[in-house]
């Protein structure tokens, strides 16, 4: 049996590849394809939810977990359309495994939301496919967050804050939040939301058709 | 140069031999360590804060983050004996890690709370050389999170539900979290709490005292 080394480097690299293969895919079929990210709780799901009911496009989800497929069950009874790949322990999606769920399903002309696994740290090191990263915080998290996982800040391209309707009852500092923010990433646009009232989603899904066609026309 | 071989399994497995050697010379000096593990912003630091308060014993606390000293200059803040470590990138506290900590603090007869990094799923998978294993998790992060990262709630000693002062802000389900708990942990304690009110950590303090007597009177 060969005895084969596989590093770290060549596994990022061949990751890298593969998923820029499969953005030009996408791409190419009118996908734009959204890498969700956020810690476990902050309500992933929730915002995928009042998003898509906001938005005027064609919408997929492939949803990530380590096991258990509560959010599919969820989003199916809801009726969107949507497929679940569990890691089983591993703590983040990489591209192989959204390349197959991508064959399995066949979209075209849509918008793919790809939930991520709940983790700030891993997921942000992995690409995809995806055209952008939304990351969702929250405002029960507290406001030092940018600071300590800074590297899903930095390489957010839209940041949602969630859970705005709890802002009366933590102590969450939205200047200090947004100091962290803009040290890492000095543009990305941020959006206060909360999935439970809906408020703030007529913005996000405005933002997300109009990330869509320059995204995809820059890239056609 | 040679060419060594480093596999996941021979780092897991190395990582558990010294775990095993950091946790007897633990015991020997009297040092309780218990590995905080928890979502980001489940409120890991405050917890400790509040607990520390309430127990009549030396502790001490090692605080772990990818980056930033955060959380160790609000322990200092408070007159809490600390020593940050930073991760650099990495997702998890390993023992190698611990273990130059502890050597730089030389503590004895003590608890010593190691703060992992905010993260559901990979400290689960790594001892530290820790006694026990303390899971912060909150009523905002919603109740299916025994499900959707079963490692952690089925390796943990003991579980704490933090911010049970916004219980009736959020809809926390603590029947169906509780069952997704006692379906991998059947008997784990668990304590309900509030950091920011204070409430529920007198029971949670005389129950940590009587693990400490417990665990190092077995081990010694």
């Amino acid at each position: 049996m060969e005895n084969k080394v596989v590093t770290m480097e060549n596994i990022h690299k061949r990751n890298e590849q593969l998923a820029a293969e499969l953005n030009a895919d996408l791409t190419k079929k009118g996908v734009f394809t959204v890498n969700v990210m956020g810690a476990p709780g902050a309500g992933k799901t929730s915002v995928l939810v009042s998003l898509i009911k906001q938005l005027n496009e064609a919408c997929f989800v492939i949803e990530g977990d380590i096991e258990s497929d509560i959010d599919s069950m969820k989003l199916k009874e809801l009726g969107i359309s949507n497929i679940q790949i569990n890691t089983g322990g591993a703590c983040h999606l990489d591209t192989p495994l959204i390349k197959n769920a991508v064959d399995e399903i066949d979209v075209k002309d849509c918008i793919l939301f790809i939930e991520n696994i709940g983790n700030l740290v891993c997921p942000a090191e992995f690409l995809i496919g995806e055209h952008i990263k939304m990351l969702i915080c929250t405002v029960t998290e507290g406001s030092d967050k940018p600071y300590k996982y800074p590297l899903a800040f930095e390489k957010a391209d839209v940041i949602i804050i969630n859970k705005i309707d709890l802002t009366a009852y933590v102590s969450f500092d939205e200047a200090y939040f947004m100091k962290g923010v803009r040290a890492l990433n000095p543009e990305v646009p941020v959006f206060s939301v909360s999935a439970t009232t809906g408020k703030g989603f007529g913005e996000l899904s405005q933002w997300m058709q109009s990330a869509k066609e320059k995204s995809l026309n820059k890239l056609s």
